[in-house]
């Protein structure tokens, strides 16, 4: 459809003053489309940040039964902050097509302005002819209302007679004009109606190619939001995954003091004989007093005494019992 | 599974303490995730900001052929400022709850220390009589030493008699000492397993809470990603429903300057005849000299004259000429 054609007429002949600048506009809008998609990026960029930040924070937590959930909350941050900042990413390539885009439309622009230049021009052809017919017309009416004067006040024949001339000197100017102002008006209505077809070719053009981008952008967010929606059904899974008693069991693994409940203790009498009979140091596992830390290693009467000791400290007989 | 019962015994008896200061450690947890929940609240609410940011900032992008599409922009980062601020709200009422289920649980936490009091001092009796059994031993075994020294360096038989009451008499305190830590051991035992079964309960009741409110905490973010993927699809579709005829349309109906081209002019005749027969103002559409502008306005001669000028001026034939 020939929305421009049939549009950009009017009183003022100006219809291709704003077509022109319309053309010019789409400069404008796809700096503005950038200037869009560079402070989502921004957006997006911040976000991502803020969820990397967001994950370092839980990696400070780390104690008690709830610790390990923590790491599906860590991996969860950190992988939204790689989908976000993967969209940044998208969407900076987007603005430098876009840039590219436009410097191949100021040169299109510039073509279009030399194509229509013949049109300007008729259209300034136009508006000074007409301006100039309504001054012959203007100084027709003036010449004639002369004449119709001097006749009905009676003034003398030669004035009458040199009214009449001049009176019929305007009128010819006045139908030259028209002449010359048809002419203009029919090469206006030529070229405008196809400077007009020119700019909505132009402007189809410039937006199927915005039209374009902005697919380009929704498709970013889209692959985006699939993303992070995948990331975050892993999060639940994960979540889910990790049972209570999982929780407590590798509690109870990773924290847990020993199996070993304190075992009974027997009398340990004092035997010189064994230490004489056995030099060998005991393979049986030692009985160990409990509850005595540090202390009780220093006095660890089980291990073998060393060669000073040997005769000088008698040996302990180590009782391994069970309970 | 009984995991606290089994993993919190070992040398030092110190799983108690263990598992203690984990229970108390959940109130750390909880305020740790209300913490992250707060933090992921400020980043949603940080992008909710923005995104009403850009919605303003699209406002005022309204020239040439694009910018109806300004709209669909506009209307997407509103609702999507929406969506986020929405969150922002189930997220705080969360914290909410997290509060409060951590003031239910110091009550909890306050009851549970009194029921395993008595555990407390069981721990402490037992480490105590088995440094204190650890002492007697010692000293048994240097009493008998004296004693085995003195025979073997022939001392006199009083002094040995001495040194053997000594050592028996130390060997009757290491006895009872032995029978004293028996009783320990055993209440110790009993306590021990009863408040392990305690502490496993107090942390599974307390993990299957945690995993309740980030069950809550998920929801509200699939709910929120729901809703942007709905935002998006009517971005696409708003996208998709204007076409690029539409848009040249849309722009030739608001910013066209008239559908007239300019008429073909006839020659006019001064004919005071008329003003005399028609005084009466023309119904038809009254031709217009194009491309005069206000001047146009101000030499209208198709207007009805005023009452002054009736007379004095003559009326222009006015011409409806078809083109």
């Amino acid at each position: 459809m020939q929305h421009f054609g049939s549009n950009f007429w009017g009183e003022k002949n100006n219809g291709f003053d704003i077509l022109y600048h319309n053309m010019k506009h789409g400069q404008i809008s796809v700096k503005e489309l950038a200037d869009f998609v560079r402070e989502r990026a921004l957006i997006e960029e911040t976000y991502s940040k803020s969820m990397s930040k967001l994950s370092k924070m839980v990696s400070n937590s780390s104690l008690g039964t709830f610790a390990p959930m923590w790491d599906v909350f860590r991996t969860s941050a950190d992988k939204l902050a790689l989908c976000h900042f993967e969209l940044v990413r998208k969407l900076n390539d987007l603005i430098k097509e876009m840039n590219r885009f436009n410097e191949e439309q100021v040169k299109m622009h510039r073509k279009t302005k030399e194509e229509v230049s013949g049109t300007l021009e008729a259209v300034q052809n136009v508006q000074s002819s007409g301006q100039l017919l309504q001054k012959y017309k203007d100084n027709y009416q003036s010449k004639w209302l002369e004449w119709d004067r001097l006749k009905k006040d009676g003034a003398s024949q030669k004035e009458i007679d040199k009214a009449e001339a001049k009176s019929k000197k305007a009128a010819e100017s006045y139908k030259a004009s028209i002449k010359k102002y048809r002419t203009a008006r029919s090469d206006y209505q030529l070229k405008m109606a196809d400077a007009a077809q020119k700019f909505q070719q132009v402007e189809e053009i410039h937006l199927r190619h915005m039209k374009g981008l902005i697919k380009s952008y929704s498709h970013s967010i889209e692959d985006t939001h699939v993303q992070v929606g995948q990331v975050h059904e892993e999060f639940k899974q994960n979540v889910e995954n990790i049972r209570v008693q999982d929780l407590i069991q590798k509690y109870a693994l990773t924290k847990g003091t020993g199996k070993e409940k304190p075992g009974p203790i027997e009398f340990e009498e004092c035997n010189p004989e064994v230490l004489l009979e056995a030099p060998k140091k005991s393979k049986r596992k030692s009985f160990v007093i409990p509850g005595l830390g540090k202390r009780e290693k220093d006095t660890d009467s089980t291990g073998s005494p060393d060669a000073d000791s040997i005769v000088s400290k008698p040996t302990i007989i180590s009782l391994t019992l069970s309970w």
